[in-house]
Protein backbone atom coordinates (compact mmCIF):
# COMPACT_ATOMS: atom_id res chain seq x y z
CA UNK A 1 0.00 0.00 0.00
CA UNK A 2 1.41 3.28 -0.71
CA UNK A 3 0.68 6.20 1.54
CA UNK A 4 -1.78 7.78 -0.88
CA UNK A 5 -4.15 5.40 -0.44
CA UNK A 6 -6.73 5.13 1.98
CA UNK A 7 -7.32 1.78 4.33
CA UNK A 8 -9.90 -0.28 3.84
CA UNK A 9 -13.30 0.77 5.88
CA UNK A 10 -15.80 -1.17 5.23
CA UNK A 11 -17.29 -0.14 8.70
CA UNK A 12 -16.92 -3.60 10.51
CA UNK A 13 -14.27 -3.70 13.52
CA UNK A 14 -12.90 -7.05 12.00
CA UNK A 15 -10.05 -6.68 14.94
CA UNK A 16 -12.97 -6.95 17.46
CA UNK A 17 -14.40 -9.81 16.61
CA UNK A 18 -10.93 -11.42 15.92
CA UNK A 19 -10.35 -10.48 19.71
CA UNK A 20 -13.48 -11.76 20.89
CA UNK A 21 -12.93 -15.28 18.50
CA UNK A 22 -9.52 -15.72 20.94
CA UNK A 23 -11.40 -14.53 24.03
CA UNK A 24 -14.17 -17.14 23.52
CA UNK A 25 -12.67 -19.93 22.31
CA UNK A 26 -11.30 -19.41 25.77
CA UNK A 27 -14.21 -18.79 27.87
CA UNK A 28 -16.57 -21.05 25.54
CA UNK A 29 -19.70 -20.76 27.93
CA UNK A 30 -19.74 -17.04 26.68
CA UNK A 31 -20.24 -17.89 23.33
CA UNK A 32 -23.87 -19.69 23.69
CA UNK A 33 -26.05 -17.32 22.38
CA UNK A 34 -29.99 -17.59 22.92
CA UNK A 35 -31.75 -15.08 20.43
CA UNK A 36 -35.59 -14.62 20.87
CA UNK A 37 -38.81 -12.64 20.06
CA UNK A 38 -41.72 -12.41 21.66
CA UNK A 39 -45.02 -12.55 18.91
CA UNK A 40 -49.42 -12.54 19.27
CA UNK A 41 -51.61 -12.86 16.87
CA UNK A 42 -53.57 -10.23 15.76
CA UNK A 43 -56.50 -11.67 13.00
CA UNK A 44 -56.71 -13.91 10.58
CA UNK A 45 -53.28 -14.40 9.33
CA UNK A 46 -52.02 -11.19 10.71
CA UNK A 47 -49.17 -11.44 13.38
CA UNK A 48 -46.84 -8.93 15.20
CA UNK A 49 -43.12 -9.72 16.39
CA UNK A 50 -41.05 -7.64 18.45
CA UNK A 51 -37.48 -8.28 19.07
CA UNK A 52 -35.87 -6.46 21.63
CA UNK A 53 -33.32 -8.67 23.76
CA UNK A 54 -31.10 -11.77 23.58
CA UNK A 55 -28.84 -13.73 25.61
CA UNK A 56 -24.97 -13.97 25.03
CA UNK A 57 -22.18 -13.66 26.43
CA UNK A 58 -23.32 -14.99 29.94
CA UNK A 59 -25.91 -12.55 30.62
CA UNK A 60 -28.82 -10.96 29.03
CA UNK A 61 -28.24 -7.74 26.23
CA UNK A 62 -30.55 -5.44 25.06
CA UNK A 63 -30.31 -4.30 21.65
CA UNK A 64 -30.34 -0.33 21.29
CA UNK A 65 -33.90 -0.57 20.96
CA UNK A 66 -36.95 -2.87 20.26
CA UNK A 67 -38.38 -3.45 16.79
CA UNK A 68 -41.67 -4.29 15.84
CA UNK A 69 -43.13 -6.92 12.90
CA UNK A 70 -46.31 -7.90 11.26
CA UNK A 71 -46.53 -10.36 9.29
CA UNK A 72 -49.54 -11.52 7.20
CA UNK A 73 -50.62 -13.38 3.77
CA UNK A 74 -51.49 -11.79 0.90
CA UNK A 75 -54.84 -10.80 -0.88
CA UNK A 76 -54.39 -13.60 -2.92
CA UNK A 77 -54.66 -15.91 -0.14
CA UNK A 78 -57.73 -13.94 0.82
CA UNK A 79 -55.81 -12.09 3.34
CA UNK A 80 -55.40 -8.40 4.35
CA UNK A 81 -51.77 -7.84 3.44
CA UNK A 82 -50.66 -6.92 6.52
CA UNK A 83 -47.17 -6.98 6.61
CA UNK A 84 -44.65 -9.27 4.34
CA UNK A 85 -45.43 -13.50 4.23
CA UNK A 86 -43.27 -15.47 7.04
CA UNK A 87 -41.54 -16.86 4.32
CA UNK A 88 -40.50 -13.18 2.79
CA UNK A 89 -39.10 -12.66 6.62
CA UNK A 90 -36.62 -16.12 5.83
CA UNK A 91 -35.71 -14.49 3.20
CA UNK A 92 -34.87 -11.27 4.50
CA UNK A 93 -32.48 -12.62 7.22
CA UNK A 94 -30.68 -15.02 4.28
CA UNK A 95 -29.32 -11.76 2.13
CA UNK A 96 -28.38 -9.85 5.40
CA UNK A 97 -26.65 -13.00 6.91
CA UNK A 98 -24.48 -13.22 3.45
CA UNK A 99 -23.94 -9.77 3.42
CA UNK A 100 -23.04 -9.04 6.79
CA UNK A 101 -20.73 -11.52 6.22
CA UNK A 102 -19.34 -10.48 2.50
CA UNK A 103 -18.73 -7.05 4.48
CA UNK A 104 -17.18 -8.63 7.50
CA UNK A 105 -14.68 -10.99 5.13
CA UNK A 106 -13.93 -8.27 2.94
CA UNK A 107 -12.35 -6.13 5.87
CA UNK A 108 -10.71 -8.59 6.97
CA UNK A 109 -8.98 -9.21 3.74
CA UNK A 110 -8.39 -5.47 2.60
CA UNK A 111 -10.80 -5.47 -0.39
CA UNK A 112 -12.59 -1.70 -0.13
CA UNK A 113 -16.72 -2.56 -1.09
CA UNK A 114 -18.56 0.35 -2.97
CA UNK A 115 -21.79 -1.14 -3.20
CA UNK A 116 -23.50 -4.31 -2.76
CA UNK A 117 -26.60 -5.39 -4.03
CA UNK A 118 -28.90 -8.55 -4.34
CA UNK A 119 -31.90 -9.85 -5.41
CA UNK A 120 -32.73 -13.16 -3.70
CA UNK A 121 -35.90 -15.34 -4.90
CA UNK A 122 -37.68 -18.65 -3.27
CA UNK A 123 -39.49 -20.85 -5.33
CA UNK A 124 -42.52 -22.56 -3.54
CA UNK A 125 -45.32 -24.90 -4.86
CA UNK A 126 -47.93 -23.77 -2.73
CA UNK A 127 -50.10 -26.87 -3.02
CA UNK A 128 -47.76 -27.97 -0.26
CA UNK A 129 -49.04 -25.52 2.16
CA UNK A 130 -52.92 -25.93 0.90
CA UNK A 131 -52.25 -29.77 1.40
CA UNK A 132 -53.25 -30.19 -2.11
CA UNK A 133 -50.84 -32.74 -3.03
CA UNK A 134 -49.19 -34.61 0.13
CA UNK A 135 -45.65 -35.09 -2.27
CA UNK A 136 -45.27 -31.39 -2.73
CA UNK A 137 -42.99 -29.50 0.14
CA UNK A 138 -44.01 -27.47 2.17
CA UNK A 139 -41.40 -24.68 2.14
CA UNK A 140 -39.02 -23.54 -0.83
CA UNK A 141 -38.12 -25.60 -3.85
CA UNK A 142 -35.18 -23.19 -4.24
CA UNK A 143 -33.80 -20.36 -3.34
CA UNK A 144 -31.70 -18.27 -5.34
CA UNK A 145 -29.16 -15.34 -4.60
CA UNK A 146 -27.45 -12.67 -7.30
CA UNK A 147 -24.78 -10.30 -5.99
CA UNK A 148 -23.76 -7.35 -7.95
CA UNK A 149 -20.80 -6.23 -6.12
CA UNK A 150 -18.53 -2.89 -6.77
CA UNK A 151 -15.32 -3.95 -5.28
CA UNK A 152 -11.69 -2.91 -5.99
CA UNK A 153 -10.89 -6.60 -6.32
CA UNK A 154 -10.91 -8.96 -8.82
CA UNK A 155 -13.32 -10.58 -9.87
CA UNK A 156 -12.24 -13.94 -8.77
CA UNK A 157 -11.66 -12.04 -5.25
CA UNK A 158 -15.09 -11.06 -5.09
CA UNK A 159 -16.25 -14.38 -5.88
CA UNK A 160 -14.07 -16.12 -2.90
CA UNK A 161 -15.52 -13.29 -0.40
CA UNK A 162 -19.21 -14.72 -1.19
CA UNK A 163 -18.26 -17.61 -1.14
CA UNK A 164 -16.22 -17.46 2.06
CA UNK A 165 -19.31 -15.57 3.57
CA UNK A 166 -21.89 -18.87 3.02
CA UNK A 167 -19.33 -21.02 4.69
CA UNK A 168 -19.85 -18.55 8.16
CA UNK A 169 -23.39 -17.77 7.67
CA UNK A 170 -25.77 -18.58 10.64
CA UNK A 171 -28.86 -17.97 8.00
CA UNK A 172 -26.70 -20.00 5.17
CA UNK A 173 -26.73 -23.31 7.76
CA UNK A 174 -29.91 -23.10 8.80
CA UNK A 175 -31.74 -22.53 5.51
CA UNK A 176 -29.51 -25.06 3.90
CA UNK A 177 -29.41 -28.06 6.81
CA UNK A 178 -31.80 -29.08 9.55
CA UNK A 179 -32.85 -27.86 12.56
CA UNK A 180 -34.36 -29.15 15.06
CA UNK A 181 -37.63 -27.17 16.34
CA UNK A 182 -39.75 -27.73 19.56
CA UNK A 183 -43.42 -26.42 19.65
CA UNK A 184 -45.43 -26.80 22.66
CA UNK A 185 -48.02 -24.90 24.10
CA UNK A 186 -48.81 -24.30 28.00
CA UNK B 1 -75.12 -24.92 17.69
CA UNK B 2 -77.68 -23.16 19.10
CA UNK B 3 -78.68 -19.63 17.63
CA UNK B 4 -77.59 -17.95 20.62
CA UNK B 5 -73.79 -18.72 19.87
CA UNK B 6 -71.75 -16.75 17.26
CA UNK B 7 -70.44 -18.27 14.59
CA UNK B 8 -66.74 -19.33 14.69
CA UNK B 9 -64.50 -16.17 13.24
CA UNK B 10 -60.97 -16.17 13.30
CA UNK B 11 -60.76 -13.79 10.43
CA UNK B 12 -59.76 -16.15 7.82
CA UNK B 13 -61.27 -16.37 5.52
CA UNK B 14 -61.11 -20.72 4.83
CA UNK B 15 -63.50 -21.10 1.94
CA UNK B 16 -61.34 -19.37 -0.27
CA UNK B 17 -58.60 -21.32 0.79
CA UNK B 18 -59.99 -24.87 -0.22
CA UNK B 19 -61.73 -23.43 -3.02
CA UNK B 20 -57.87 -22.57 -4.12
CA UNK B 21 -56.86 -25.55 -3.46
CA UNK B 22 -59.42 -27.10 -5.95
CA UNK B 23 -58.60 -24.70 -8.41
CA UNK B 24 -54.93 -24.90 -8.36
CA UNK B 25 -54.76 -28.87 -7.92
CA UNK B 26 -56.71 -29.04 -11.17
CA UNK B 27 -54.34 -25.88 -13.01
CA UNK B 28 -51.09 -26.28 -10.96
CA UNK B 29 -49.15 -24.13 -12.78
CA UNK B 30 -50.81 -21.44 -10.54
CA UNK B 31 -49.60 -22.76 -7.65
CA UNK B 32 -45.88 -21.69 -8.67
CA UNK B 33 -45.09 -18.67 -6.69
CA UNK B 34 -41.87 -16.56 -6.27
CA UNK B 35 -41.34 -14.83 -3.33
CA UNK B 36 -38.48 -12.56 -3.52
CA UNK B 37 -36.34 -9.33 -1.69
CA UNK B 38 -34.48 -6.83 -3.13
CA UNK B 39 -30.98 -6.08 -1.00
CA UNK B 40 -28.52 -3.81 -0.61
CA UNK B 41 -25.59 -2.66 1.83
CA UNK B 42 -25.55 -0.16 3.53
CA UNK B 43 -22.02 0.24 5.52
CA UNK B 44 -20.34 -2.58 8.22
CA UNK B 45 -22.75 -5.20 9.05
CA UNK B 46 -25.66 -2.92 8.00
CA UNK B 47 -28.29 -3.74 5.13
CA UNK B 48 -31.70 -3.13 4.08
CA UNK B 49 -33.64 -5.38 2.26
CA UNK B 50 -37.08 -4.64 0.43
CA UNK B 51 -40.48 -6.85 -0.56
CA UNK B 52 -42.68 -5.29 -2.46
CA UNK B 53 -44.01 -7.67 -5.07
CA UNK B 54 -44.03 -11.68 -5.89
CA UNK B 55 -44.70 -13.99 -8.55
CA UNK B 56 -48.20 -16.55 -8.38
CA UNK B 57 -51.36 -17.81 -9.88
CA UNK B 58 -49.45 -17.09 -13.32
CA UNK B 59 -48.56 -13.82 -12.74
CA UNK B 60 -46.74 -11.14 -11.28
CA UNK B 61 -48.46 -10.03 -7.84
CA UNK B 62 -47.61 -6.56 -5.86
CA UNK B 63 -48.33 -6.35 -1.96
CA UNK B 64 -50.50 -3.59 -0.86
CA UNK B 65 -47.54 -1.50 0.37
CA UNK B 66 -43.53 -2.06 -0.01
CA UNK B 67 -41.57 -3.00 3.20
CA UNK B 68 -38.54 -2.19 4.27
CA UNK B 69 -36.30 -4.16 7.20
CA UNK B 70 -33.40 -3.02 7.76
CA UNK B 71 -30.85 -6.02 9.65
CA UNK B 72 -27.88 -5.65 11.86
CA UNK B 73 -25.23 -7.13 14.01
CA UNK B 74 -25.44 -5.62 18.21
CA UNK B 75 -23.05 -3.65 20.01
CA UNK B 76 -21.94 -6.80 21.52
CA UNK B 77 -20.60 -7.94 17.85
CA UNK B 78 -19.31 -4.52 17.83
CA UNK B 79 -21.59 -3.24 15.54
CA UNK B 80 -24.14 -0.52 15.23
CA UNK B 81 -27.16 -2.52 15.98
CA UNK B 82 -29.07 -0.48 13.22
CA UNK B 83 -31.60 -3.39 13.10
CA UNK B 84 -32.30 -6.92 14.33
CA UNK B 85 -29.63 -9.96 13.35
CA UNK B 86 -30.27 -11.83 10.31
CA UNK B 87 -31.81 -14.87 12.50
CA UNK B 88 -34.06 -12.83 14.31
CA UNK B 89 -35.83 -12.36 11.56
CA UNK B 90 -36.11 -16.31 10.84
CA UNK B 91 -37.51 -16.35 14.28
CA UNK B 92 -40.28 -13.35 13.03
CA UNK B 93 -40.75 -15.67 9.95
CA UNK B 94 -41.32 -19.30 11.95
CA UNK B 95 -43.48 -17.89 14.61
CA UNK B 96 -45.48 -16.21 12.01
CA UNK B 97 -46.20 -18.90 10.01
CA UNK B 98 -46.81 -21.44 13.09
CA UNK B 99 -49.43 -18.72 14.24
CA UNK B 100 -51.37 -18.10 10.58
CA UNK B 101 -51.90 -21.90 10.46
CA UNK B 102 -53.13 -21.86 14.17
CA UNK B 103 -55.76 -19.15 12.81
CA UNK B 104 -56.78 -21.47 9.78
CA UNK B 105 -56.50 -24.58 11.20
CA UNK B 106 -58.63 -23.22 14.15
CA UNK B 107 -61.03 -21.75 11.42
CA UNK B 108 -61.50 -25.13 9.06
CA UNK B 109 -61.88 -26.70 12.71
CA UNK B 110 -64.83 -24.58 13.62
CA UNK B 111 -62.63 -23.47 17.03
CA UNK B 112 -62.66 -20.21 18.19
CA UNK B 113 -59.46 -18.45 18.76
CA UNK B 114 -59.54 -15.74 21.70
CA UNK B 115 -55.85 -14.51 22.01
CA UNK B 116 -52.17 -16.70 20.47
CA UNK B 117 -48.86 -15.53 22.27
CA UNK B 118 -46.12 -17.15 21.88
CA UNK B 119 -42.43 -17.15 22.77
CA UNK B 120 -39.66 -17.84 20.08
CA UNK B 121 -35.57 -18.90 21.10
CA UNK B 122 -32.76 -20.20 19.30
CA UNK B 123 -29.58 -21.32 21.17
CA UNK B 124 -26.97 -20.54 19.13
CA UNK B 125 -22.67 -21.22 19.32
CA UNK B 126 -21.27 -18.14 18.06
CA UNK B 127 -17.78 -20.04 17.80
CA UNK B 128 -19.16 -21.48 14.72
CA UNK B 129 -19.63 -17.89 13.28
CA UNK B 130 -16.95 -16.79 14.60
CA UNK B 131 -14.49 -19.81 12.84
CA UNK B 132 -13.62 -20.58 16.50
CA UNK B 133 -14.00 -24.15 16.38
CA UNK B 134 -14.52 -25.79 12.96
CA UNK B 135 -17.39 -28.18 15.11
CA UNK B 136 -19.76 -26.00 15.80
CA UNK B 137 -22.13 -25.30 13.51
CA UNK B 138 -23.26 -21.82 12.49
CA UNK B 139 -26.76 -22.03 12.52
CA UNK B 140 -29.24 -22.47 15.42
CA UNK B 141 -28.46 -25.94 17.49
CA UNK B 142 -32.04 -25.70 18.70
CA UNK B 143 -35.40 -23.81 18.68
CA UNK B 144 -37.91 -23.55 20.85
CA UNK B 145 -41.46 -21.94 20.16
CA UNK B 146 -44.02 -22.00 23.47
CA UNK B 147 -47.48 -20.74 22.82
CA UNK B 148 -50.00 -19.47 25.35
CA UNK B 149 -53.69 -19.83 23.58
CA UNK B 150 -57.24 -19.06 24.67
CA UNK B 151 -59.34 -20.76 22.55
CA UNK B 152 -62.58 -22.29 22.94
CA UNK B 153 -61.80 -25.22 22.93
CA UNK B 154 -60.01 -28.46 24.77
CA UNK B 155 -56.54 -28.37 25.81
CA UNK B 156 -56.51 -31.59 23.49
CA UNK B 157 -57.69 -29.82 20.84
CA UNK B 158 -55.72 -26.93 21.10
CA UNK B 159 -52.64 -29.00 20.76
CA UNK B 160 -54.05 -30.60 17.87
CA UNK B 161 -54.33 -27.26 16.00
CA UNK B 162 -50.75 -26.72 16.79
CA UNK B 163 -49.68 -29.73 15.70
CA UNK B 164 -51.54 -29.53 12.32
CA UNK B 165 -50.02 -25.96 11.85
CA UNK B 166 -46.53 -27.19 12.29
CA UNK B 167 -47.55 -30.04 9.34
CA UNK B 168 -49.18 -27.32 6.35
CA UNK B 169 -46.18 -24.43 8.01
CA UNK B 170 -43.61 -23.28 5.17
CA UNK B 171 -41.09 -21.87 7.30
CA UNK B 172 -41.40 -24.77 9.96
CA UNK B 173 -40.48 -27.10 6.72
CA UNK B 174 -37.53 -24.81 5.44
CA UNK B 175 -35.64 -24.47 9.01
CA UNK B 176 -36.61 -28.39 10.11
CA UNK B 177 -35.33 -29.76 6.08
CA UNK B 178 -32.79 -28.60 3.84
CA UNK B 179 -33.04 -26.05 1.05
CA UNK B 180 -30.40 -25.70 -1.49
CA UNK B 181 -29.59 -22.06 -2.04
CA UNK B 182 -27.54 -21.06 -4.82
CA UNK B 183 -25.17 -17.92 -4.25
CA UNK B 184 -23.80 -16.17 -7.47
CA UNK B 185 -21.90 -12.91 -8.46
CA UNK B 186 -23.12 -11.30 -11.78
Amino acid sequence: MTTSEAPTDNGVNVQALLDARTALVDAPAGAQFTWRASHEWVRGTHSQSEISDFFGLGGEQAHRTSWSFDADHPEVFASEDHGPTPVEYVLVGLASCLTAGIAAVAQNRDIQLNSVKATIEGDMDILGILGGDPETRNGFNEIRVTYDIDADATPEDIEALVAQSQKRSAVFDVVTNPTNVTVQVN
